[in-house]
């Protein structure tokens, strides 16, 4: 598996665009996106698990539900969150915009916004912007970068990666493009990622690729564990790699589940980075669990944990804060035995063992965490060899200057 | 009931006082206290649920586990945690040393610790500094004062309250002392709050009502979610006031739950108040609920998630974070149903009427959200006439830069 450029347009069949519409005041910005596939496309899809949920969420569960997709619009400047029956409207509005200017069935258009919350969405821009948005899109890496530039809020790096790997000798992709700055944004409505590959694999295994990656890589990335009302994951599969259809849990399955797998990962680790006034990526490792979930709660209650994150910031090697948000994380594990190290490119520095002080050159560590990628390296000795990694950044006076500022 | 003075010493048959043994470096501040009843008292005790727990923590539910205590020893400077079976052996030493000072059996002693995590106490400077600790004791405000000096770390105010009331015609009184900005320190291990009362009170019941009173109060505040391995509640009641004991479920008991309840309720608010770096008290009150536990999960939520907090920095209407973290509390409630609206002494400003944004003066809004004590109402509409009140603070840059800085 080797990383390739083109973002979305990665995969064979896939055309992507972007323009302003007017929904953002400013024009400084794109704010409608397109992703189309020049044919039908297998679809899975993962929603946002908080209980408010934005139309375009609503509707586009709706429109996947029987695994079939074939164009993507999404707008930012507006969450259409809070907005009632009107919302839900406007979100059918721009699947069907798209849809009679692509000259396909509504229900093959899913729809992602994005922005702020409870004010009504003036879809009437999203319609009369169509024929631009149509001549805007192309099957190259600008294409690409038109329609992530028009999911982008207050983002302040590009979320894009795309890997290529054989299935059978022949040459398959997956390409993706993310927005948001974690679970987090001032009242923006938050993570969007949209995924295209070329591959050919039946509806059932590529849902069931999507829920394993994600588990992996969204699931495991906070930077603040506020979950917003808009999240969405959407993977569109046009098979025009021509590879043999997977349509088992075989070992193309698992070849096709692990390019997933560090597709994903790679825009985890870009959203963490890019946690609002972040300056630290933050890993954390724990390993020598007695399984994964024990690991992934562990790991997760650390780099969620705001002690942990400002330790970050201060470059400030506070083990003991760790081993609090261990204990009250609610997983199951032996104090006793945990041992912690901090380790970056200026070096590794072990703090923790048996659960207790060990002497370290407080020197070495602060400059160990001040760097800009820092890991948190911790090993249970428990009975078993699971382990998991989650990201997270450090907290910042930015932070909260972003999300303390009025609305704008 | 009433307020009245005293703290810790207001009831009657209890001496505090406090000195500086060395714990802390500077002499600045005293870091060792020592509450004593003149009587052995039926007590109750909550401990912290982190699965770190420091040894005062072991120790003192080991003491008090048949109900009876008579005197709380307490550091500051030192959590005593991650220490191993060197803590624990430190701990019992303390309560000793007590024990022996004042004639009495070492079980009668609690014993609090808190500080930084993962440093071994010096254990003798407590045992040589008991005779000077015995000598600072009193029983009027100076000695109160003097305990709870001894008790605090960063704290910025002190939290004491107590209170006055009658069971059948006689006066029973209700002192308290706390210390603690909350879940949170740069690594103090946290919150302690110690209370006293000359009520007569069998232990089952004193037992229950300690429950009851920490879920409406210690339990519904929170400057962050940190939870630490050192809180501990610990209730003495020497039964001096000469009421009829308490030994049933009947009015007596319950004019003595209410009064525990208002005790808890003042430092709780004191300790959510003093938050690091913050700037105001935020209470969030969640009413028309199907039961307290769904109003009390909602309220928890928003004054948990950091951009509602960041938000009351900014005195920042911004509604849609609310219904974000209401949303993802993994309560059951209507998000359609849902108003929400500020409310302080400089007046009222609704925002959100079923679920969505109704048009208000985002003046008055900011006008409203700049005072030091903000409300934030929340009526569910729900089926049900449940209601629980929650206290925070806001997410300010102090908060980051206490929490950044080296531990010092």
């Amino acid at each position: 598996m080797k990383q390739i450029d083109g973002g979305l347009c990665a995969p064979q069949g896939f055309k992507a665009g972007g323009v302003w519409c007017g929904i953002r005041k400013k024009n400084d910005k794109r704010d409608l996106a397109l992703i189309v596939s020049d044919r039908p496309c297998t679809a899975a899809g993962m929603y946002t698990t908080n209980k408010v949920k934005a139309a375009s969420v609503l509707v586009s569960r709706e429109h996947l539900a029987a695994g079939r997709c074939q164009a993507i619009i999404c707008n930012s400047g507006n969450a259409n969150a809070c907005t009632g029956e009107a919302g839900l409207d406007a979100a059918r509005r721009m699947a069907r915009a798209a849809a009679t200017a692509l000259g396909i069935e509504p229900t093959l258009v899913a729809v992602g916004s994005t922005g702020v919350i409870g004010v009504p969405l003036p879809v009437e821009r999203v319609e009369s912007a169509m024929p631009e948005l149509i001549k805007s899109l192309s099957a190259d890496y600008q294409g690409h970068s038109a329609a992530l530039e028009a999911m982008m809020t207050t983002d302040t790096r590009k979320k894009e990666t795309a890997v290529e790997f054989e299935l059978d000798g022949k040459p398959v992709r997956i390409g993706a493009a993310a927005k948001g700055a974690g679970m987090i944004h001032p009242n923006m409505a938050t993570m969007l990622s949209f995924i295209t590959t070329d591959a050919a694999i039946a509806p059932p295994l590529l849902d069931s690729a999507l829920r394993l990656a994600v588990r992996r890589s969204f699931n495991r990335v906070t930077v603040d564990g506020d979950t917003s009302t808009n999240d969405m994951v959407l993977i569109l599969a046009n098979g025009k790699a021509g590879n043999p259809p997977i349509e088992k849990d075989d070992a193309n399955y698992l070849r096709f589940c692990a390019a997933l797998e560090q597709v994903c990962i790679n825009l985890a680790r870009a959203i963490a980075r890019d946690g609002e006034g972040a300056t630290r990526l933050v890993t954390c490792t724990v390993s020598g669990a007695r399984d994964e979930e024990t690991a992934e709660t562990l790991a997760k209650a650390v780099v969620s944990s705001s002690l942990v994150k400002a330790a970050c910031f201060g470059a400030d090697a506070n083990w003991g804060r760790i081993l609090c948000a261990m204990g009250y994380s609610g997983a199951d594990f032996e104090p006793e035995t945990v041992s912690v190290r901090f380790r970056s490119g200026a070096g590794e520095v072990p703090v923790c063992k048996n659960g207790a002080s060990i002497p370290f050159s407080e020197e070495l560590a602060k400059s160990v965490l001040s760097q800009e990628e820092i890991e948190i390296i911790i090993d249970l000795k428990d009975s078993g060899k699971a382990s998991a990694t989650c990201w997270g950044c450090d907290l910042t006076y930015d932070y909260v200057k972003i999300n303390g500022d009025y609305r704008s």
